[in-house]
């Protein structure tokens, strides 16, 4: 099962085409991801970070249709691809079932002392739980 | 000849880790755009944006290497692609020769309406030429 | 009562020194107000907006502690002073009963043509409701 | 003699009433105090960040007129009080001469432990020799 992230569009999100910045996307991207971390692996980013951290390898992002001020956006984070140092998922948001935008990113995993490494098992583990849960 | 726009990693731009926040690299993909428009193709974004605007239709970008606090970098806009109606380009971001990310985008043209339309001459006839100058 | 707005402490808002960028502060404090103006007035700013404007006049902010990655700060907004064409609120941010930053603002309404004007009634009210109710 | 600092306003600065979002402000001051010490103190925030801080501890921020995309601002960072811990400072915004705003704020130093500590030397010396230059 994928995992839902509401996000009303806000005054802050907004250029001055009334639309969402797209640069603030990735932000929403961004707290999706930490959310994610937080609600479904069970490793808050603030916790994850005093050892490691998760970095954006790449990320591609199409956008579909522009976000107004105050649409009700709903990011929705599936699994693509799950590798001993790697994670590839894909974000699509969309309002009232309209797609606004889909974004495919690879997560990594880098210890403290900021070099590649393989995910820790307390990572692992609900990331292939969630892999499996969500075919 | 690319168009090089300067970018010292300034503190609001990093993160915890020491290092620049990627939704910020965004912010300067977008400051690069607009520059762009403004000394290469000679229409500001501040003018362009009264009768239209130029979304980003779609961007990828692989992130190679950390960039941190006080790092100058040099983002480099180099044509990709043009029709009469959207424009692909690449900004290859490096310090000190050594590259931190390579963007790819797709910007297209909207009138006054919202609606995707061609370039209008006075950007087209500059974007030609940029891309003629810059094989 | 006070109108309270949670708001924890995200990865995006934290500096290299992991606490939170000041500047972010002010991003939650139009959250906060964006918030109010939708859950207590009764006016959404994607609503208010079409018409008019609410534009923040002065604010000041005394920081008294700083906050780290994973805070889960309470946004608490006071009315101060509530006049024909402004309203004086304060917003007062803690975590665990912890104060951490201060902030004393006014806000203006302004109409279409982007002058200053008196409160359209569909916002008076409520304020003043929001205003006896919170001595 | 003030420091100037010049910022165009740009397309991420601007909310949908295409004026200036009001947090956008509290980024260029930031980054106005952070030329200040490269350009002035001589002490670039790459630097100094290595063993200490130098966190806001207040700012208050009148808005007197509102600025526009395209728009080119100067800061202007003027010395308002130095005293062994602190550094009060004033930065008055304008364009083509109308003041668009007026920061007051307090700069204090802390050491590698993240407490209050007097301003060393390196710091000191500049500052005074800056008060000293403008009064």
């Amino acid at each position: 099962m994928a995992f839902d992230f509401p996000q009303k569009v806000l005054f802050k999100h907004c250029d001055p085409a009334g639309i969402v910045f797209y640069p603030r996307y990735f932000e929403m991207i961004n707290d999706c991801v930490e959310a994610f971390f937080s609600d479904v692996i069970g490793v808050p980013f603030e916790v994850l970070l005093r050892d490691g951290g998760v970095p954006t390898a790449e990320i591609a992002v199409k956008f579909r249709a522009p976000s107004r001020h105050g649409d009700r956006l709903i990011l929705s984070l599936e699994p693509v691809t799950l590798t001993p140092k790697s994670f590839a998922l894909k974000i699509t948001a969309t309002c009232a079932g309209e797609v606004r935008f889909v974004s495919d990113s690879t997560l990594v995993y880098v210890g403290s002392d900021g070099r590649a490494a393989p995910w820790p098992d307390a990572i692992l583990t609900p990331l292939i739980q969630f892999s499996e849960d969500t075919p």
